[in-house]
C-alpha cells in the first residue's frame, strides 16, 4: 500500500478534508456531529459532515443496482463491483467533497479510501494495490490532511453497539469476530505506515475526552 | 500509453481472443460474422461474437442508469462515468469473454479497450493513462493476441453508412468530421505503438478481400 500522495502534497484548495475511520460501534458518528458543531461555533468555519458509500443520488441508483440486480442477471464480478463502488466515490467527491474543500470549509468524512482498504483487504479477486489504484482514480488523488481512527477491541465495540440500542450483548460470533479483528488491525497498519496523517484515538475515553483530543489537534491543523 | 502486458504476456488459457477496432461505418459487424462462421465452419471450432459497450444485464443496467439520470441528480462526473464503463467492461469480460476463452473458444469482440483509448483521447478530466489504468484494473489484463484495425478515411467512412442506409451522403460537419479524423488517427498510433498484436486492415477493399486477409491471419494464429 504506496500513498505517496497522501499526506505530502500541499492541498490545491482551501479547505480542510478530514475523515474518521474504525470498526462499527466506536462512535464514529457522535463525534464527526459534535466536532462540526464545534467547528461552526467556536471557530466560525463551514463545516461538512459526510459520510461513505456516497450519499448522492447517483451512489443510491449504483448501490439499489447492486443490492436489486435483475433476476436473471449474473452475479457481479468482484471487479465489477469494486468499480461501481469506485464510481459511487469518484461522484460522491466530485459533488459533496472538492466543492466544500474549494468553498473553503472543513469536510468531515465518515469513511473513505481507507474503509475500503480495510474491509476489503485479503479479498482473493483484487489485492489492497488494485482497491487503492481504483481509489486513486476515482478520487483524482484527494487525501484528507488527517485521519482519525477510533480505535477499541471488538468485544468493547460489540457491546457498546448492544448498550446503545439498549440489547444484552449477543456472544459475538467466531466468524464475525474474527472478520472484525482483521478489519480493526487493517486499519492500525494504515496508521502506521501513515504517522503523518493517522491520529490513533483510545475510543474507550468517554465522549468529552475524545473530543477534547479531536478539538486540539483540529486547532492545529487550522491554524497552520 | 503503456501496454507492457499486451503483447508479450502468454494467455493463460485455451481460447482465442480478437478484437475489432476502427471507427464507425468502417464495416466491422459484417467482417466479425462472417469471421465467426467461417472459423465455426472451415475451423471446426467454437466461435462466439460479442460486443462493447458489454452485452450484459448489468452493463445494460449501467447504461440505463447513465442515459436516465433522477431528474434531480447532479450531472455525472466524467470520472464517475468512466469507472461506471469500466465496471461494465469487467462485468462483460467476467460473464462473456473469460468462459469461452476458458472453454477453448474463439472470441471476437466488436470494439474493446482500445475504443476507449482512442474515442476518449484528449478528454480533459482523464488522461490516456487513467483511462488505461482503468480498463486494465477492469479486465485484470485480459488482452487480445490479435486487433484487427479497419481503415479507411472519414469521408469513405460517412459515404459507406449513407448507402447502406439508402441515403444520400450528407455533407460532413465540420466538428464531426474532426472528431473522427482525432479518432482515426488515435487508433493508427496505438496500432503503430502496438505492432505485434495489431494488423491494420485497408477497408476500402471488397468485402471478401478482407475477409481473405483476415482468415488467412486466424489460420496461422490457430495453428500457432
Amino acid at each position: 500500500m504506496t500513498e505517496q500522495k497522501s499526506t505530502s502534497a500541499p492541498a490545491p484548495y482551501p479547505g480542510i478534508f478530514l475523515t474518521f475511520e474504525g470498526i462499527d460501534g466506536v462512535g464514529k458518528t457522535t463525534q464527526v456531529q459534535l466536532l462540526a458543531k464545534w467547528i461552526r461555533e467556536e471557530l466560525g468555519r463551514e463545516a461538512i459532515t459526510t459520510f461513505e458509500p456516497g450519499d448522492t443520488l447517483l451512489g443510491r441508483s449504483i448501490r439499489t443496482l447492486l443490492l436489486n440486480p435483475e433476476p436473471t442477471a449474473a452475479p457481479v464480478s468482484a471487479r465489477a463491483e469494486a468499480l461501481l463502488y469506485a464510481a459511487d466515490r469518484a461522484q460522491h467527491v466530485h459533488e459533496v467533497i472538492l466543492p466544500g474543500l474549494k468553498r473553503g470549509a472543513v469536510v468531515i468524512s465518515d469513511r473513505y479510501i481507507d474503509s475500503s482498504l480495510a474491509y476489503q483487504a485479503g479479498g482473493r479477486e483484487l489485492s489492497s494495490e488494485q482497491i487503492l489504484d481504483m481509489s486513486r482514480l476515482a478520487t483524482g488523488d484527494v487525501w484528507p490532511v488527517r485521519t482519525y481512527l477510533l480505535d477499541m477491541s471488538v468485544e468493547q465495540s460489540h457491546r457498546r453497539v448492544a448498550q446503545v440500542r439498549g440489547e444484552q450483548p449477543d456472544r459475538l460470533e467466531e466468524e464475525s469476530a474474527s472478520f472484525h479483528e482483521r478489519t480493526r488491525q487493517a486499519f492500525l497498519k494504515l496508521a502506521q505506515k501513515n504517522p503523518e496523517r493517522y491520529l490513533v484515538i483510545d475510543a474507550t475515553q468517554s465522549i468529552e475526552q475524545i473530543q477534547a483530543q479531536l478539538r486540539d489537534d483540529v486547532r492545529k491543523l487550522v491554524e497552520q
